[in-house]
């Protein structure tokens, strides 16, 4: 078997055996295959596709071409949960606690976040003391403990998945149902979950833009997690405008823990019930949806799900002092309300925009490398469907430079569609 | 314009503009553009297609990536040839002194043998004292002075098209018409040809295996030229036997040395006539093409063809003598006859398989690195359609190494199939 045959196969339009790719991106992990190799065969990959078969061999090489964590001492009903990713997505802050509540163990790594979209874990550290690094075992040992432990990505997960990605975003081969599908899913798999909770955000802010392509990649993972015998359930979100109020790290911590102090924006509710009405099915601790959602709604009213924030915070070296007083999370230099000469109705609040407008202040980065501030970001006053009178607050921005906070009010004034 | 645009428009199947072909030409033999980037376009290109703009664009972006000949000083009948290579072709070295003999300019530089098929440069140094690697002013002031001159590429021909053709040999991306058509052409026109004769050899031992690929080739190429303002002609030849019956660098500057004094093998003489006739007609010297022909066989004739080779030689510095007298000539240390025992037809000479034999003798190079031995090779003694008997002499086997002449004397046998 050689490389040169493999790509020739697939720039013939054939199927590829699992043989081939198992060769591929085992040699092409280790070096011996070279970039321009690779890069010939994913873009015969892009425009030729790939069987589910192919994909489905492609997720399973790539997840087991590092660690993979074995979660099987904590039984069939571990269910993980990932999103393709927003603005202003601190669902998992919210669900997961509310999951563990119920008596589901979550063992979760996250994300940083890059470009646009925040990342869990930068979230999670606003949290002075919490520590998001820890190692295995002890990530491991607080969900035998707790039922719950949230941290970054520490082990050498689908490094494969991770070189194939770079290559993919220097060559214009990103935006390709199949190998999406197999890069999320590769992940997924290493992360040791058999039943994955999907959600599938689709709109301005989001990587899918249209449903039609949202639903063809949730169609190829429930596919890959068929083939790969991984329960699959995906949820289709809507991610035009932001999700909730606030974006920027340490903000929506504190509207993930007023939303479970019981003061919860529609919207973000709408998700977190969802997502967490199927993770509560898929480990079969009920089958109804909708009683699956009053169940989660008992636990925010009760206090259980909080406290298990708490517990986990506690439990990870965090000061819980700032989750009941959020009011001691170190506020930004500047907070200063954006006023509309306007009158009507919001029509658009581009997400991207807004996603982008926060990393400009210093809520993301633009290269892994970059520091981020957790403090700064914008607050929605005003969200679509609103009516908006003038002088109305429509936000507020959150800086601790100057002249960014001048620029940012501009570029929100032309954000939000009147 | 950047490179991830451009790649992302051919991954789309659209139409690249003058302007990024050219970009991405100069900016990659510049070094500016990645090989895997280069290599994921190319793939998309392979798959994707070119239309005869793109496809002319680049071929002209890649002629003048490097230095250009300038000829016009010779007026508008300098006529150009070159063949698409096989096993045998000593064409150039029996054509061009006629040619030249007729009146027409010829300077002509020529490539290396590399993998089966021989190269003329190496060749033509098989004769003792003849200089291939004189500079551009003498080349040109021989041609200004006898007519002729035969050299190696000593210029920066085309590096566009040398680094492309090297990225597309390791990513399986060589067999495209289009990118065949764009390579061939480039070459030829930073050569300073304006009106060219091509070559294209179809069948066993040659790169176009049927004869529809060879006439799509074909076509491409004449589109390129009537786009490019190049008069180009096409000649298609078969390329299933070897051409003439010697295989091997002095045994075919032997061949050929015969030839010009009379002894004519019949395949040999139909494509030397044949391409000759074209160039002539090119030149503007004869519109009838038969009678092109005799005008040709005239000048072998009258030995004209013969003097006009000896002429040249001596003029690079050779040893005429050896032209005189081939048997001046060093011969290899074995030279056996390969005996048959079947009686009947000759059916099949595979002209691939025999050139990859001299090339095993030593005749040829695997890699550019390689030297070559002038004096190995293979002369047959029946070509396809003769009859043999039992003990009949198939071949001779000109080798300096008694195993490999073991190897070979059997393969030999193999090949012939009668």
């Amino acid at each position: 078997m050689n490389i040169l045959e493999i790509i020739a196969k697939k720039r013939d339009k054939k199927e590829l055996t699992k043989e081939e790719i198992s060769f591929f991106v085992q040699e092409y992990t280790r070096g011996n295959i070279q970039d321009y190799q690779a890069a010939a065969l994913i873009m015969a990959i892009y425009i030729n596709g790939m069987s589910d078969r192919e994909t489905t061999d492609l997720t399973l090489e790539m997840a087991y071409s590092g660690d993979v964590l074995d979660l099987s001492r904590f039984g069939t009903n571990v269910v993980d949960k990932h999103s393709t990713g927003g603005v202003g997505d601190k669902v998992s802050i919210i669900l997961l606690p509310i999951i563990a509540s119920i008596g589901i163990p979550v063992a979760k790594m996250s994300g940083r976040g890059l470009g646009f979209t925040g990342g869990t874990v930068d979230k999670m550290e606003s949290i002075p003391g919490y520590r998001t690094n820890i190692g295995i075992e002890e990530f491991i040992s607080n969900v035998e403990k707790i039922g719950i432990s949230m941290i970054g990505q520490t082990m050498n997960l689908a490094p494969a998945d991770k070189k194939i990605y770079a290559l993919r975003d220097s060559i214009s081969c990103v935006e390709n149902i199949p190998l999406i599908a197999s890069s999320i899913m590769s992940k997924k798999i290493a992360s040791g979950a058999n039943k994955i909770v999907l959600d599938v955000t689709v709109g301005k802010g989001a990587f899918m833009k249209n449903k039609e392509d949202a639903q063809k990649l949730v169609e190829q993972m429930v596919r890959i997690g068929n083939l790969a015998n991984r329960e699959v359930r995906c949820v289709l979100t809507p991610m035009d405008e932001p999700l909730g109020y606030s974006v920027g790290n340490s903000l929506e911590v504190i509207e993930a823990i007023n939303f479970l102090k019981g003061d919860m924006p529609e919207d973000l509710k709408e998700v977190v019930l969802e997502l967490g009405a199927n993770m509560i099915q898929l480990a079969g601790l009920g089958d109804n949806i909708e009683e699956n959602k009053l169940k989660m709604l008992e636990k925010i009213n009760n206090g259980d799900g909080f406290n298990k924030l708490k517990e986990m915070v506690q439990n990870q070296g965090g000061d819980v002092s700032f989750l009941d007083d959020t009011s001691k999370f170190e506020k930004a230099k500047f907070i200063v309300a954006v006023e509309t000469k306007k009158t009507g109705k919001v029509r658009d609040i581009n997400a991207e925009e807004i996603g982008k407008l926060a990393c400009f202040l210093g809520a993301g980065r633009l290269k892994k490398e970059d520091k981020i501030e957790p403090n700064v970001g914008i607050i929605l006053n005003k969200k679509v469907g609103d009516i908006v009178e003038e002088n109305d607050f429509l936000a507020y921005i959150c800086a601790n430079d100057e002249q960014k906070l001048e620029i940012a009010r501009q570029k929100l004034l032309e954000i939000f569609v009147i």
